[in-house]
């Protein structure tokens, strides 16, 4: 199905990915409806203010929809970690909900999962017939989701997309990325802080790459795939430090590991390839140069030299 | 650890398997304390009446207990079926905050899992390496249990021992099983209806020896097992109908089949005997027998000759 006129709901509308999914699925013709506990901050989408736990309400969204981008619950391992009854709630509950609720209107869903659900590779490249072990609460949310879905596709003929995310990038990222945190440093002429020996690496994948997968799924029409979706460039954290300090010319500094870091994995996305005709085209130079300028313009906006030490003392970066 | 003195809170007390449980783990001298939404059927276990959902409720009642044997959520199949939101809730939030209140108190989980996580068989026997795609409700809420549980031993370094158990038949069993409905069937004198053609099996497992597996699990000590529990005996639907029709002098027919229940698996008990030194002791026919007998009193005792005529329309049985 093209996108002219086709009725998608994209639950996490609000939030950081679901912001530039729904914005390119709206540049590319869909009819876009929000569903978010909070309204999309430009207003630019229409959005349902309300809970993914609320069965009445997600079943009341989801109908007269084709497909349902399923993006909405906890997205922030650091926050499913500390809570993780409210990551169940949102994630596993919420997608039980999703998942009855788009079976009942016949709409197909395209969920949001992570190449998080692997949990440490045990061989690689990781494809989608990897077994799925994640070990954390975040992980283990989404995986149960995913499990969800399927349970509704067997039993109950709905049509899904599962879209494994790698760990994604670009603008609007939450303040306690390795991203967010590098910058901050390097703006505020400190060294960067690099937790470990950098060695760890990670399939950066842009955000306007993210969207586009979530397009094609919406255009394909496929039913049943299990998909990764990352960029094939590994980038180690140490590479990722020199290009922000080369940027603002301030030193790295080494402190010791943190723990609860998921080990890097190879992520295969060859089957995306094949089946949505996705690859990743964002460059990751270019991708966090063009991050980086429009944060420094913000920055510049809104802060003056002085500012930006508390950064400093904060907690280590998240991966 | 041995039983005498050891504090276990068992969920699901007052189900048809908690109460088993529960009564053999007092038998052994553990002081068992109850916790379910309806208080235990005779009283003989002192039970706390709440909800798995109540993360306070659960953080009260896991204080102070060496081991958490977690039964409790929606165990009968057709009821996550019909509500796979209530199941989520129940089965997997419930789950998660008997993680986080065991991991907080320091008790080990001895959590009931089901040979229903695994899915259509890849191969057999089914043992515990398996890859886990159950592609119904039921399963995929025990399965996200299974990962919640071990997110928090990861995480937090709980201890917990899963036990996927076969189906279990034994006094008490609900009236949608296909025992109970054959049972029915021919107390009433009327033909007992086979669904298909008889030859789906399952390793029935009796109440006394999937309790002695918890038992065993509670005493041993062990942390991270995931160990099946099911009979080595496989027996079809068609073996248990002539049982059943032999016993009663009652005819069998056969009805088309009906569409739901899980292929059967033939699953391998052996790592349960390495590590826990379990094995199913008690012969099926035996079993099914003693069952029957138990049965015959009550109905005796509540029945005239022309009631049970209501079972021969109600829905087919659940295996």
């Amino acid at each position: 199905m093209g996108g002219a006129g086709v009725r998608v709901l994209v639950t996490g509308s609000s939030g950081f990915l679901g912001q530039h999914v729904a914005a390119d699925l709206r540049r590319a013709g869909f009819d876009v409806t929000g569903f978010d506990l909070r309204p999309q901050p430009d207003g630019s989408i229409p959005t349902i203010v309300a809970d993914l736990c609320d069965l009445d309400a997600v079943r009341r969204a989801c109908r007269s929809r084709d497909a349902i981008v399923h993006l909405g619950g906890i997205g922030d391992v650091d926050v499913a970690t500390a809570q993780p009854e409210l990551a169940t709630r949102a994630n596993v509950v919420g997608t039980t909900n999703v998942a009855l609720a788009s079976t009942e209107a016949g709409s197909r869903v395209v969920y949001a999962s992570t190449w998080e659900v692997y949990g440490p590779p045990q061989r690689q490249p990781v494809d989608e017939s990897h077994g799925c072990d994640p070990g954390h609460f975040y992980g283990a949310t989404k995986l149960a989701g995913e499990h969800m879905l399927r349970a509704a596709r067997c039993s109950g003929g709905l049509a899904t997309v599962v879209l494994r995310l790698g760990t994604a990038y670009g603008p609007g990222m939450r303040p306690n990325t390795v991203f967010s945190r590098f910058a901050a440093q390097a703006r505020a002429r400190r060294p960067i802080v690099v937790h470990g020996d950098g060695a760890q690496w990670r399939q950066f994948t842009h955000t306007s790459d993210v969207s586009r997968a979530f397009r094609l799924a919406c255009e394909a029409g496929v039913d049943g795939a299990v998909l990764n979706i990352a960029s094939d460039e590994s980038v180690t954290i140490r590479q990722l430090a020199a290009l922000v300090a080369g940027r603002y010319d301030v030193p790295i500094a080494f402190a010791p590991p943190r723990p609860g870091d998921a080990p890097p994995s190879r992520i295969s996305s060859a089957a995306a390839a094949r089946v949505l005709g996705w690859h990743a085209e964002v460059a990751f130079e270019e991708g966090l140069s063009a991050l980086l300028e429009t944060g420094d313009a913000e920055w510049r906006a809104s802060h003056r030299p002085s500012d930006g030490r508390s950064d400093l003392h904060a907690e280590p970066a998240r991966l």
